[in-house]
C-alpha cells in the first residue's frame, strides 16, 4: 500500500505516476519498461474526497523519482491530470499493479495488419482511449493504422463510438442548428457573427467551440476576450432558453473526450485524414444535440483542403455520415486562399467581429460576406422561410442592429469581460520587399508567426493584416503588423517573419473568378 | 535565459524538460501543446562539464511545474535522461524555443500514405530518432506505417541506417563470429555455453547481449549473476584479445541507439514485424563488427515464430540482407514449443548453464543439445574444419572441460561476482489439476509469471520447471516452483499462475517427430 501524493506537474493529456526508486513495497524499475500501471484505491481506508459511487481505478505511465525530498519510499506521486482523475485526497492508500494491456489493442493490431474493424471493435478502442487506458504511442498506433484506410462503415462506427463516450446534450427541440468550419484559415471567426444573426431570427444555436490547439485562436479564445466561456451545461441551457444562442467553450461540457485525446496526438503528428476529420466533427455535433448543420470547407493552397476535388470527396463523406445518423446537413465550399478579416489572434479577431456586428464602415467586408453566406444557409433550415431568402434575411438582421443587440445579450448572459484586453505593446510592421500586387498569403505561415508572438495564450498578441490578395504594394510599404507582449515571443515572431513573411508578390493581380468569386 | 536544474526523475527513453508556470521569460503553456522544445546552451556562459567540441542542443517534451519549491521562475528542469544527454553543469544558462518539427517527418507521412522510402529518407528518419528528435508517438507513427509494408530494399536501408548511427566495433580480424536468437523462449541461455566452446576452439566471439525488456531474463542479466557485464569497449577488447570471447551487455557500448529507441516503443505496442526484426538484429551485428553469424529461429505455438512457413520467410529475409551487407550467415530453425532448460530468471538460468558446462549429471539435456547444435554450426565457419564435424568438435570441447575453464577465465577477466546470489525465499509449487501427460507449455505465460515474481530485477526470482512436455503427471503433482523475494511480487505471480498455470495436459504424450525431433 502506498500513500497518494499530488505532484504539481502538468503532464498535458497523459497521466503520469511517480514512484521512488527506493520504494519499500514495489520494485519501481520492474514496472517502468512496461506500458502502464493501474492504480486502485484501497476502499477500506479514508473516504472519497468528493462524489458518490464507486472509486475508480486509473491508468498511468510511470516515472521513477530518485530524490527523497520529492517523494517518500511509501508514497505514490500523481501528476495533476492523474490526481484530478483519481479524485482522492492526498494520503489516501492506493495499490499499484502492472496494467494488463488493453484488450482492444488486439483490434489496433488487426487494423495494422490492414483489416477492417467491426463496430464493436471500434467501440472498445474508443472506450479504452476515453478511459486513458492507452499511452500516447498506442493512440498513435490506432491513428496511423486507421490513416491508411478506413471504410465508410468504419467512419460511421468511429463517429458513433466517439459520440457515445462523452456527455450528450439534450435540448428537447425539433430543430437545433449548428455550424462548423473544417479549419485552417486564420481570422475565420464567422461563428461570432452567425450565432447572433441566427438567434435573432429565432432558431436555436447553442454553439460550443474549441480553444486553439495549434492555431493562434479558436472561437472560444476569441469569445473569451468579450465574455466568460467556461460555462457548465446548466448555465448554457438557461442562456440558450432565453437568448436562443450562446458561444461557449466545448471542453467544459466534455462532449467527446475520446476525440479531444485523439486530437492531442493527431495535431503534433500532422496527420489529418478526411475520415478522421469527419468522425471527429460529426461525433461532437451528435453529442452537442444538433439536428441541422452547415459545414464550411474553405479551399486554398495553404488551407486544410487544397483542391475542389478533395472538397467534393470530403463533402460526400460528411453527407453519408449525416444521412446515416439522421443529421440534416449542408456543406458550403468557400474561398480559403487567405486569412478572413484583418486580425489574427484573440483581441484582433474580436475587434473584427464587433466591427461587423456594429456595421462599422471600417469593417472587414470578407468576414461580413462570409458570415452572411453561412447564416443564410442556416436560416434556410427553417421550413417557413422561402427558398433563396436566407442571405437577404441574414443581412437584414445584421443591418438592423438586431444581431448586435442579441450578441450583447449573449455576452451579458455569459458574463461580460468589463475590462478591455489591451493589444501587445511590442509592435513591428513587416514591409514588402518588392513592387507589384499581393498574389498569395500563406495561411499556415501567418498562423505560425501569430502563434510565436504569443497567441492565443497572450490574447493581445497576433497579426493585423494591412494588405490582402489583389492589393497593390510598393517596396517598403507595410504588409502586416505583429503585436506581442513578451520580448522573447516578439523576437521569435520577428525572426520567423524576416525569414519568410508569407506574402507572395507578382506583377499583376491574381485572375478573377473562383475562388476569387467567393470573396 | 534560464538556469539549468537537474530533476531527479527517470523518464525512461524520453527527454522531459520542466518549466515553471510562472516562468518569467517564457509562457510555459504556449509551448506545451506542441510537439517538442529545443534546448540550446548559452556558449558565453560557464564551461562545459566534460568533453570537448561543440555543446549540442537537445530536444525534449515539456511538462509544466506548478510548485516553486521544485523549480524557480528562472530555471529549466531536465529529467535525468535529458540532463545526461545535454551534458552541462547545473546552473548553466540555456535558451529554449519551440522545436521545428523534424524535417524527416515528411518521410514518415509519405510512408503513412503507403509510399516506399528512399535510402536517404530512411537515413534521415533514423538519424533524427537517434538524436531523440522524435516523440514516442512520432516513433510509433514510423513503426506502424512501416509495419504494414516495407520493401526488401527498405529493410536493407533501415539496417544500414541503424548500424550507421551508433558506435561500430573494429576487430581487425578476418573472422569474428556471433550468434543470435530471435527470441521468445524462456530459459534459452545457449550463448553462455556457445561462447566458451567457440572461444576454446579458437574463433573470436565478442558477444554483446541485451538486458531483458519485457522478458524475465536477458543473457546480460543472467551473465551478471556470475560476472560484471557493463564493460567499456577497451576492456572488452582486452578480454577478447586474451580469451577470444566475452559475454557483455551491449547497452554500454552503444551499438545501435536508434534500435534501442525503436524497441522501447515496439515492445509495449506488441508489434514485431519480420522486417523490423531483421533490420534490428542485423544492424546490431554490423555495428558489433561480426563477419559470420548463426541465427536461431525457434518455432512453437507460443514462440515469436509460429509456423515453419513463417520461419522460412524470415530466413530468406535474413539471407537477403546478409548477402547485401556482406555478412556470412547461417539460419538454424529449432524447437520452440517450450522453455529450454529448467530455470526461468537470472539465478536459475545461470545455474542451468553452469551445470551444462560442468557436465553435471543433473544438467538440463535440452539446453546442452541445443547449445552444441548452435556451437557446431559456428565452428563450421572455420574453413579448416571438415564439413559436418562441428557438432562432434563442440561436444568434445564441452566434455573435456575446456569450455568450463574458458568460461571461468572469461568470468575472472570481466570481474567475478564473489558472493553467490541467493534464490528468492518465498516459494510455492504449482500443482497439476489433472492426470495425464504434459502436452504444451505456454512460453509467454510462464515468462509473464516469472516477470511478475520479480525477474530480472530481482535476480533470485523466477520459475523452476519440474516437468516438461511428454512427462507423465498426476493430479496434485508439482509442475513448477515460483521463487520471489518481495511479498507483493510473490502475490502477483501466484495470482497469475492460479488463474492459468500455462500447462496443457492430455491423455497421451504428444506425437514424436518435428518439432519434437529437435529436442
Amino acid at each position: 500500500m502506498l500513500r497518494l501524493k499530488r505532484i504539481a506537474i502538468d503532464t498535458y493529456h497523459e497521466n503520469v505516476a511517480y514512484l521512488g526508486r527506493n520504494c519499500t513495497d514495489y520494485r519501481a524499475e520492474s514496472f517502468q519498461a512496461l506500458a502502464k500501471i493501474e492504480i486502485t484505491p484501497n476502499h477500506d481506508h479514508g473516504r472519497r474526497k468528493a462524489g458518490d459511487g464507486q472509486a475508480k481505478k486509473i491508468f498511468a505511465v510511470l516515472n521513477i523519482i530518485d530524490d527523497d525530498r520529492l517523494l517518500g519510499p511509501e508514497e505514490l506521486g500523481l501528476s495533476e491530470q492523474a490526481f484530478t482523475l483519481l479524485d482522492l485526497a492526498e494520503g489516501h492508500e492506493v495499490d499499484i499493479a502492472q496494467a494488463t494491456p488493453a484488450a482492444s489493442l488486439d483490434a489496433v493490431r488487426k487494423k495494422i495488419r490492414g483489416e477492417t474493424l467491426t463496430g464493436d471493435e471500434i467501440r472498445a478502442v474508443i472506450s479504452d482511449i476515453a478511459a486513458k487506458r492507452y499511452s500516447k504511442m498506442e493512440i498513435a498506433a490506432f491513428l496511423i493504422s486507421s490513416a491508411s484506410f478506413l471504410s465508410t462503415a468504419e467512419v460511421l462506427s468511429l463517429t458513433r463510438a466517439m459520440a457515445g463516450v462523452g456527455t450528450r446534450l439534450e435540448w428537447d427541440l425539433p430543430v437545433v442548428v449548428d455550424k462548423h468550419c473544417v479549419g485552417g484559415i486564420p481570422g475565420n471567426r464567422t461563428s461570432m457573427i452567425v450565432v447572433p444573426i441566427v438567434a435573432a431570427y429565432g432558431l436555436t444555436i447553442p454553439k460550443t467551440s474549441s480553444r486553439a490547439i495549434t492555431s493562434p485562436a479558436g472561437t472560444a479564445d476569441t469569445m473569451e476576450v468579450l465574455a466568460r466561456v467556461d460555462l457548465l451545461f446548466d448555465e448554457m441551457r438557461d442562456i440558450v432558453t432565453r437568448e436562443k444562442g450562446c458561444l461557449v467553450w466545448g471542453g467544459h461540457v466534455d462532449l467527446s473526450p475520446a476525440d479531444d485525446i485523439l486530437i492531442s496526438v493527431e495535431r503534433p503528428l500532422g496527420i489529418d485524414t478526411r475520415e478522421q476529420m469527419v468522425a471527429s466533427i460529426m461525433s461532437k455535433k451528435i453529442a452537442a444535440g444538433s439536428t441541422h448543420l452547415v459545414i464550411d470547407i474553405p479551399i486554398g493552397p495553404s488551407a486544410k483542403v487544397r483542391s475542389h476535388d478533395e472538397a467534393i470527396r470530403l463533402r460526400k463523406l460528411f453527407e453519408f455520415v449525416g444521412d446515416e445518423i439522421g443529421l440534416n446537413l449542408k456543406v458550403v465550399i468557400t474561398d480559403g486562399t487567405q486569412p478572413i478579416g484583418r486580425g489574427i489572434g484573440p483581441v484582433l479577431e474580436a475587434r473584427d467581429v464587433m466591427k461587423v456586428l456594429r456595421c462599422d464602415p471600417d469593417m472587414p467586408i470578407d468576414l461580413r460576406e462570409k458570415s452572411l453566406l453561412l447564416a443564410g444557409h442556416i436560416l434556410e433550415f427553417d421550413p417557413g422561410l422561402r427558398g433563396g431568402q436566407g442571405f437577404e434575411r441574414a443581412r437584414a438582421i445584421l443591418e438592423s442592429g438586431e444581431a448586435l443587440s442579441t450578441m450583447n445579450r449573449i455576452i451579458d448572459a455569459q458574463g461580460r469581460v468589463e475590462k478591455e484586453t489591451p493589444l501587445g505593446e511590442l509592435t513591428v510592421e513587416i514591409l514588402a520587399d518588392g513592387d507589384g500586387y499581393v498574389t498569395a498569403i500563406d495561411c499556415y505561415r501567418l498562423a505560425r508567426i501569430a502563434r510565436l508572438a504569443g497567441a492565443p495564450m497572450d490574447k493581445g498578441a497576433g497579426i493585423e493584416l494591412i494588405v490582402k490578395i489583389g492589393d497593390k504594394i510598393e517596396r517598403g510599404s507595410p504588409l502586416y503588423r505583429i503585436y506581442a507582449t513578451a520580448p522573447t515571443e516578439f523576437r521569435y515572431a520577428c525572426d520567423m517573419a524576416s525569414e519568410n513573411n508569407g506574402y507572395g508578390i507578382g506583377d499583376s493581380p491574381p485572375p478573377a473568378g473562383w475562388p476569387d468569386k467567393a470573396r
